[in-house]
C-alpha cells in the first residue's frame, strides 16, 4: 500500500519541524486527518498568520507584532544599562523567561560566526550593537551565546570589539544544570562548573 | 516578555499533535517563525490539502484518494479469503507495512468499544463487517485491534458475532516485541509470550 500522496507530502512537511523523524511526522500527518476540518483549516491558518503578523523589531531583533519596536525596547521599566545578547529571537523568549526576570535589553545577533559556513561578523547584527553601545549608556554587555565552539569564539569576537569602548562585557556562567547528575553531566561541563566555583 | 498573540496560538495549536507537549509546540512554532514564506505555506496548504483529497474506503474504511473504493478493495492480488480488522484508517498503513505483507483485505472499526465513553457496538463499523462476511466467501478473519482491555472486548464480541457464520477468527499475537529486553517488558506480556510459545 502506498500512502496518498497528499499525505507523503504532509509527512515530509512535518518531518522538517525540529527533532521530528519519519514516525513522528506520520503520527502528526494522521492525526491531522482525524482532526475535524475546524480545527485542521485552524492549524494552516495559525500557521500562516504567525508568518503575517511577526517580524523582528528594528532595534534588538526579538520577535514582534506591533508595528515597529517591540515591547521590550519600549517598556520604561526595562533598564537601558545593561544589554543581553543571544544568538536568535526565539533565545530572547527563553532568556526572559529566567525566575529572577532579566530586565535590561536584549540584542539578537541572527545567529553566530562560522567561517566555514560563510558567516563572518558582517552577516550577523554585530556592527548595529557596537553602535548601539556606542550610542547609549550601556554599562554592561551579557553574551548569551550557547555554550560550544561556535558562541564562544563569536563571544571572544564581541567582547574584543566592546572591551575598547569602556563597557563591561560578561558572559553567563558554566556548571551543573539544574536537577542533574554527576553521572550524566560531561567532564568539560564538571571542569567549568569547578572553575565557576563561588563562596557561599 | 508576553509572546505574540498569533505564536500563542500557533503553540496552542501545535500542541494538539500527539504526543507534544508546550515545550515541544513551542519548538515547532519558532522553527516555523524561522522557515521561509515558501515553506510556510507549503506546511500550510499540505494540511489543508490531507483534507480535501483523502476520503474513507467505502467498504473497508481506510484512507485513500482514489474517487470510490481504495487500491486495497480493488486490488486483484490480494486475497478476497482474509480480512484483518483494525481500529483505527491508520493501523491499515502499520499492518500493510509487515514485512511478508499482509496480503488480504482490510476493514476498519471506527474505534472500539467502550460503553463507558458511549461507544457502542452500533457506532463503529461491526454490522459492515458481519455483513461483508455474510456477501462473501471469506475464509478467516484477523482481529488486530490493540491488546488494551477495550481492544480485547471489541476483539471478543466481534468473535461472538461471526463464528456462528462459520468463518475462522484468529487474533495477532502477544509476545515480546523485536528488539526489546525482559527487563523492559511487563509481566503479562512475558506471561502471554509464555503461554504463545511454539516449537522451532
Amino acid at each position: 500500500m502506498s500512502l496518498p500522496d497528499s499525505l507523503q507530502n504532509l509527512i515530509k512537511r512535518f518531518a522538517r519541524l525540529p527533532g521530528v523523524g519519519n514516525k513522528t511526522a506520520q503520527r502528526y500527518a494522521f492525526s491531522v486527518l482525524a482532526m475535524s476540518d475546524e480545527d485542521t483549516s485552524a492549524l494552516a491558518s495559525a500557521i500562516l498568520q504567525v508568518k503575517a503578523d511577526i517580524h523582528m523589531c528594528p532595534v534588538c531583533g526579538a520577535y514582534t507584532d506591533n508595528d515597529s519596536l517591540c515591547d521590550m525596547c519600549t517598556d520604561e521599566k526595562r533598564s537601558d544599562d545593561i544589554i543581553c545578547v543571544v544568538e536568535s529571537a526565539r533565545d530572547v523568549f527563553y532568556m526572559d523567561s529566567t525566575q529572577n526576570g532579566f530586565s535590561g535589553k536584549f540584542h539578537v545577533l541572527g545567529g553566530v560566526l562560522s567561517p566555514i559556513d560563510g558567516i563572518t561578523p558582517d552577516k550577523l547584527n554585530i556592527s548595529s550593537l557596537v553602535q548601539r553601545v556606542k550610542d547609549s549608556h550601556v554599562k554592561e554587555v551579557i553574551i548569551a551565546t550557547e555554550p560550544d565552539v561556535e558562541g564562544e569564539a563569536t563571544a571572544g569576537y564581541i567582547a574584543g570589539l566592546l572591551k575598547p569602548q569602556g563597557v563591561k562585557v560578561t558572559r553567563i556562567a558554566y556548571g551543573m544544570p539544574i536537577g542533574s547528575n554527576m553521572e550524566f553531566v560531561d567532564s568539560m561541563t564538571l571542569t567549568l562548573a569547578l572553575e565557576g566555583r563561588r563562596e557561599i
